[in-house]
């Protein structure tokens, strides 16, 4: 491997929210994860101990912000300004998902950005770059003053489902935010565009009721976003969907936050034929189904690993 | 005026961009324009000296970054450059339309985020707080870290349209990164939403289609957006919207760009029977029509500045 | 109450650390606890909503470090940015102990100073001051540039020692580095200071001697320390000091973090006849015992906080 | 060419300012301009791309800060971000000469010191470093806390003189705060020195007298400046200098601002018969004049820069 | 004294630097001038400890930068920090003299730029505000980003003259970077200006010859500076100025350094027939003398502190 | 040597503070002391240039804290400006002593915390890393952002200790604040620990009475501290010792402050047998006497400095 000018050996350092991606990027790079103790004290506290200098290295510090959230946010911060304190040579952040990007506007008064704040902590612990996938707006990229490079999945699920017959498909979203994304998937794949829209109805406030906006009568639907949660808004519009005529429905996202049970509600849903998506967040052995398809991020993050400490353009390749 | 904790009296300037709307302001909190000198020098350089001290003072500094862009925007930051300096209590750098917002994302690699650089300008200039109306995105507002109250025209443009007929409206857009905003618009109206969908001609680099989804048939279409700069893609909209059997278009922005001469070209398609817009940018007389309906912002901005000033809350009014 | 020059009313805010504590400041001073909306989306992201403006506003944020430890750092965090970025005319963290303040100082190559990374994040996430009691370490409070007002549970705990018989007292402390502290409790009330002092067995790197330097032959030995966590050294202490002839042992500390199941484990030895803390942090009900005796900082914080928000001394009162 | 320690390549960038410039210095060099997409939209926002990657790589970018003054200045602010976020090893801005370099101080009250204020945009918008010429005040340089190289023409100006016959001249200003600056090029040419001092007529505020502060007498004046604009003051000097028998008179400057019509009216006075400056600034085809020699900066700007990126001395052969 | 919005009373402190002057505004004010404690320790390490509390204050630091020049700034900073630190509303760091003024620039290579560097620790200690007299160069008021007010002795002085009679005179500088406000001087006299100008001999590394620009033939001369730091260009200029002929000279300066012998030896030349100046800096007995008139300027401070205090403006009466 | 990636070759800088230990460091390195200018003008005002170019390289700027205190603190920050301003490639600030590292915390109200304010104009004024000895608390490390190797003299005081019997020796300290790492000290020589603690007596302000906490009877006592300045406590100790029947005692300690006549004070006392100190302060031979050891600290920094460079790991060898 070369070494880039300015910094020495890279390093690589794994937090402890997702050692399998982190073993499956070391593994790609040919370059072992560093050692180093984490203790948690007894008042939740954590302590890190690096095991050898990593004076003017070049570290990578992969870190999932999946949950424990607040613990793993934590425990990344500490990492850094451990590894700054140590005189590293730079600190690039390598979070796959990036935890509370969802707050990244004041839609209504008297609400946070946390997602600004959070690259704020990012910048003020030490780091001097961050990596990460699929950031839920691409603004939030202007929350960092710091360089990053900001990947995504895109070509890895898009390219997917192009291997795939899809002439019948019709690509639709659930989330209007989404749409313009939703419309470069449907683009690639060369496939109309659909829209689920939801309303809430007058005078009873939990009630909504669905429309589809766009035609998919005998359409095999590919119901597209950037992260799934609950999973219920999809099963509305499975339902939905059906009723429409749709004639099956797959899921292609880039993060699975699957808070249980969606993963189980999901995969229950019959017209759900296939859930596509990434291990940019740990997907334990239970949540998986062998309906579910994941697609490793590892090859790109570690590709984009190599060419950053090269000095080397990660633009030509990877960006949507 | 009741004088908020902390600061001194109120005290409002305007740069040279929009001295209309500053005058409307000025008249809505029966508070006068301070004078200054403003020179600009053979060489371009601009250069400012206020008529009397501002110690202590709640300066509202009134600008546009309409055209001329850059001379706006810096004679915006001297302003406040100046300001600071003769110890002012507080600035509040009131833009209704904020310049480079579309510039607030690398969708591609290797381009700036022009937005985060001019609110970091604002801020390394001495602005203590900003008032804006309808960023392109929210997320700009997490670009500052100054606070600000991020206004918008959103219920001035619905609640005109509102007291008009609208049973046989159906809301859409052009830009499915603004679908949400307009399914906001619909929502507010109880109409349906529809998108016009533009895509690139394969083979065919400066070719593109247009497709209409959902149903516009019969119906009198709102074509809702942010701003309009050159108007061709609505044009291109209207005939498309036409072909699919629209019946009428009305045309809904915020911020009223209008590069000549769409103002022209769009007042000139027969189908286009009414533009809405507001003055948060200097519309001179020679882009006005009899189908153009500009709404005022100033008393939304004056509102705001009276509460800002006096320390009551603007989100119970004013926020979507 | 007076108004603060610069400020408008006082704010109270409770985080969810410690709502007991922040419901007796909030009794102190007769003002009311604002309200706001705390959610927890299933992916643990947390989002508040503020029910008023606080524009202008004087505002404490009370906030307990204890566990769970980061989300409530979060909480605390993402408040602060939420009430910056209401325009709120000063913020206050009030947090009656401070997480990750024993991670102080590089005792060690290649370890974190996390305290300071603590005082970063408070710092930029836009608190423009701090209440803290009993700092591990008094150098801590250099770690934050922004002001504060560090306090002691000292006069509490003492004042209670000297209302009682303390004639045949010893004051000992197991910690070496609270040595001075400790000094300063036993001049108070005018009895002799003992050391325990612990060392490990050379060559068995799990064992370790305890020793006693002073005399505490039948004397009532009153262990003084700043937190106690596992008790487990305190355990070993009450027998070594026992074997050394001591009468009785009472205990002495501001923070109870007591980790199960330090306090079953505590009350259990049949020498310590009373254990003497305080509310900086939450002690709930499972945790309490009649051996105990937990003094209110609540008092303390509601007159410290008065007196900052009406700018007079704080220093002639409290410091010790 | 030798690499720099710590970074990558050299890379040059030209900003649309002085494409001659850097043309010329890009020969110098014998390193290609590097291109990139630079778009004014029809609101005048501006929109760079570059076209290949700048990783680690040790850029310098030229740009003039001549008219369009701020649409240059701006164009180098995004250019800046641009290369920033596209993590560049080391950005140094070069800037012949600095626009609002004479707005350096607050010689009354309310006015601003927008150099200051560019000197932090610079900063802000991410720039390491910067190279310019002859500011204005050699003060400027502190009011930025980057490193930079603020090199002169003072030699290139007076050794043309130099080589010149030129015992019988006499170095001459028409701006006290150039005197010293004057002395140094009347010691470098071996010759006496005088001033032309104007006054305002009291009683009449726009008219004003000059006179002649030491001896002119039959001699070839000399008239040095750091910037020539309108010209209005030297016509005026050279009229009372032939009054005081002045035999010639040449024209001494590093920036050729010479807003029309400078150019034309100064080349027309028969008593001025040569004007000497440099390429700072694009002087166009139509203000130059047989009377005007243009010295070129190019190679001064070369050199230095190829000393930056090899970490030479650059003190050793080009301050004053 | 009426309260400035935002700040409680004003509260004085005095810097052991000039405590005459200090009592001088503090008489002006009728403000008494705060105690505390300043103990060095026998390691010279300076500590300050505050009488009471200035919670929420205007305080205004009367200090000196003369000798012991680093102590005193040392001093300044140490009385800053710990003002910020007992949560002062505003500190202003108000140091007629700056010291390190002349280290402004880079007028050789490898050279600091100072100034800068004692603007930037004022910041960093927490000052909010700064006032200071007659800068060396006024660009340095841009090495802030602290708003100031910096005065001027200019009317001081100069009225002086004025009310004698000075139609025989002639204002001359000495140091050619002081010819503009020399000339202002003159201006404001309505007298003509000269110059005294010192080249070095060639071949002969520390002689140098002097010259007179301009007529002093017969005339009172009068000599005006900034500062006066060993008077030796002074004598000697001096003497060259009575073998051009002229009749008296007398000296106007705002900062009397003095370095010893220098009030001797300038006292001590017959031609010098008065020495006029200010009490910026300490002048002690021993460097006093019958020909010296010292122009206090406590009531200019005094008179802007209570400006500043109460949001008046200041710019109406004092700047030059 | 080879060289650190991303810096030049190193270059060592020596303040005034201590010549002998620069040289010691220097000749350990076997790389010369680059060579300056140093003026002090008159007013005590300092002036630094460079003899050649610092471009890129690796500075190691070794300065003392010693006497005179605030003009060497002034001297090392200027210098730091200067190779800052030079284009440096790195400056590391090694200063063995830190002054006014006692100055650490607020333990009664209205104090500064000068410590981290020399850390704050250190990192101001441009310094990227630093180097120290043994500070007063460890925390203080905490006070810089900036990384930093803090060493200690511990290993090479208790290694002088451990080479000579010390079967009879007791570790004692004075003062209770050292108390952890006296305890570091008797454990690594296998010794008891003792304590003598100084209590002012009740009722008479400047009385103190000193007691033994631990039994010294018959034993050799080493007292430790971090520091000795005028040595008082010491000697009252010496007594105190002796009349508990201390057979020998012998002094170490790292910072010899030494403020006379604390240097002939304590090796008048006939108990003293011998203090052992190091260099990271200047011992002038006046202060020096038979009965001290100086232990020089040059190949500990030498090692660090050249580790440092290198990139490699310092913790491994020299840390507590």
């Amino acid at each position: 491997m070369r070494t880039m000018f300015g910094y020495g050996d890279i390093a690589l350092f794994s937090g402890s929210g997702n050692p399998e991606l982190a073993q499956e990027i070391s593994d790609y790079l040919n370059e072992p994860l560093n050692d180093y103790d984490l203790i948690e004290f007894p008042n939740e506290n954590l302590f890190i101990r690096l095991h050898g200098s990593v004076r003017g290295k070049d570290v990578y510090l992969l870190q999932s912000m999946g949950p424990p959230v607040h613990r793993n946010i934590m425990e990344m911060l500490i990492m850094i300004d451990c590894l700054k304190r140590d005189s590293v040579g730079r600190i690039t952040a390598v979070f796959p998902y990036m935890a509370y990007a969802r707050s990244d506007k004041k839609d209504q008064p008297r609400v946070p950005i946390t997602a600004r704040l959070v690259a704020d902590m990012i910048e003020v612990a030490g780091a001097d770059r961050y990596i990460t996938i699929d950031l839920h707006a691409g603004q939030i990229q202007g929350f960092f003053s710091i360089p990053g490079d900001v990947l995504t999945a895109f070509h890895l699920l898009s390219d997917y489902f192009l291997a795939q017959p899809h002439e019948n498909s019709v690509v639709a979203t659930t989330d209007l935010g989404f749409a313009k994304k939703g419309r470069n998937f449907a683009v690639k794949l060369g496939v109309p565009l659909a829209f689920v829209e939801k309303r809430r109805v007058i005078d009873d406030r939990h009630a909504h009721a669905m429309q589809i906006i766009g035609d998919v009568q005998g359409k095999d639907v590919i119901l597209v976003d950037d992260e799934v949660l609950t999973g219920s808004s999809i099963i509305e519009a499975a339902h939905i969907l059906k009723k429409h005529g749709a004639q099956s429905l797959k899921l292609s996202f880039t993060h699975a936050l699957l808070a249980p049970p969606a993963a189980k509600n999901l995969t229950a849903v019959d017209s759900i034929t296939e859930i596509v998506t990434t291990n940019t967040l740990r997907i334990p052995p239970e949540k998986q189904h062998p309906k579910m398809t994941i697609l490793s991020v590892a090859p790109l993050l570690g590709e984009v690993i190599l060419r950053a400490h090269e000095g080397r353009s990660v633009g030509e390749l990877f960006n949507e």
